[in-house]
């Protein structure tokens, strides 16, 4: 533990300003860094394969670690807030490097249950989403066009940390992808409100290696991702109600292939 | 239409510093107004029984809701942020004034499915909840000990709406309260992580009346909740992994049972 008052100090480089654009890693002139925000998020970072620069926190956060293989500069809460630009109520945070990722045939060979997204840009329910993966079984997630970062902080932090531990892979050419998929035993279902798809209960799903697509909250997939699945399946909703979130959604088909 | 150029006209009381804590429904001093946000929310204030007061919004927002039965009034968006204290980019406002509710015993009479809530005092979980609710065919909320009040104005938008349509009742009186339940013919089911409960999926609840109880992210249900319960049922869940959040949790229910 290195104390350090000065919020100028060039050691802190890593946690300066963490709200202003530049420092999104899905952004020109991001610097890529994975921030975990919070004693929770933190340990699941410390947990994880990517590569721990340094922890920032008032002392009682960190001492509340245990022992550390990076320096942890301890400072004051006022002296964070300057540092990082907001007043941060988690006394803690940890910056790493990323970490190599599979690709997507690699955690197609491994796995028997994925998730594939399209357009997926809304950082909440990207990060909402690795957290229901994560605790309904998924074994990863492919990232076809459209999917922003799922390392962007505000993801990491609504994931609970769990965009650290549920891997993922980019999946650009989302109908190569889905032929790669089946040619690893995958079958591909695409969720849909449309109401010719089949419902998710009658599917058949539960004992095949199955990966569902999902698209964005609002339009959904496109109409050419769900021609390239195997078949469409929907969660049987009342008449007249907006579709769910699709993090909701997500988690209930998660649920239902269980 | 009324066009309105003075923030301070006191016809716009009703949208005055909508952030401020005395303006909240559930807090002493509060109006107890239901405020709806943005056009679909609006839409669904309108379709409701809560008696519409007024309007308020820029001309392009109004115009698209049709013929009203209340006053508009319509400003410019710098007016409309300096009387409601905040910029508020969905461009329309109403307020309304509370409907009388059923009673428990009313809403369990003419229902089949319903929710029980204990301890779910935050407002997006509760406006979430009842939005999952709508989509996947609850007939009602009930509202334990612990609930916060689902027409508070951030519910309210969380939920788009859905708090209007979805019927609820306070339930004081938990035990009481699942008696009542029972002796119209409902089985209460507790939804908890605990190993001992059934797995959703084996509880035999898609055919009968059926109560999901749930309570609050973090602490769950209380002991007492879970043991006034028919029977405890679980998600099935990856082990260390957080519980899923409450709505989450809720709209994985109600898929299971509908």
């Amino acid at each position: 533990m290195i104390e350090i008052d000065d919020p100028a100090d060039p050691r802190l480089d890593d946690f300066r300003d963490l709200s202003t654009a530049d420092r999104r890693p899905d952004r020109p002139g991001g610097r890529g860094l994975v921030i975990a925000e919070g004693v929770v998020v933190v340990e699941r970072l410390l947990a994880s394969p990517y590569p721990v620069r340094a922890l920032l926190g008032v002392r009682r956060r960190v001492e509340a670690l245990g022992p550390l293989d990076a320096p942890a500069y301890v400072t004051s809460a006022e002296v964070m807030a300057e540092v990082v630009g907001f007043h941060l109520n988690r006394g803690v945070l940890a910056a790493a490097d990323r970490a190599p990722q599979p690709t997507a045939e690699q955690l197609a060979r491994r796995s028997t249950r994925l998730a594939v997204l399209e357009g997926v840009g809304d950082h909440e329910n990207l990060g909402s989403l690795f957290r229901n993966a994560a605790a309904l079984g998924i074994d990863g997630i492919l990232l076809g066009p459209g999917c922003s970062d799922p390392l962007y902080r505000r993801s990491v932090r609504v994931s609970m940390g769990h965009v650290l531990r549920v891997p993922f892979a980019p999946l650009p050419e989302l109908e190569a992808g889905l032929d790669m998929l089946r040619h690893n035993g995958f079958t591909v279902a695409a969720l849909t409100p449309r109401d010719s798809a089949v419902g998710l209960a009658d599917a058949g799903l539960r004992h095949r290696r199955v990966a569902v697509m999902l698209g964005s909250e609002g339009p959904g997939l496109t109409d050419e991702a769900i021609e390239a699945a195997d078949l469409a399946v929907r969660i049987p909703m009342t008449t007249g109600v907006d579709s769910l979130n699709v993090a909701t959604a997500a988690a209930i088909a998660f649920y239902a292939i269980a």
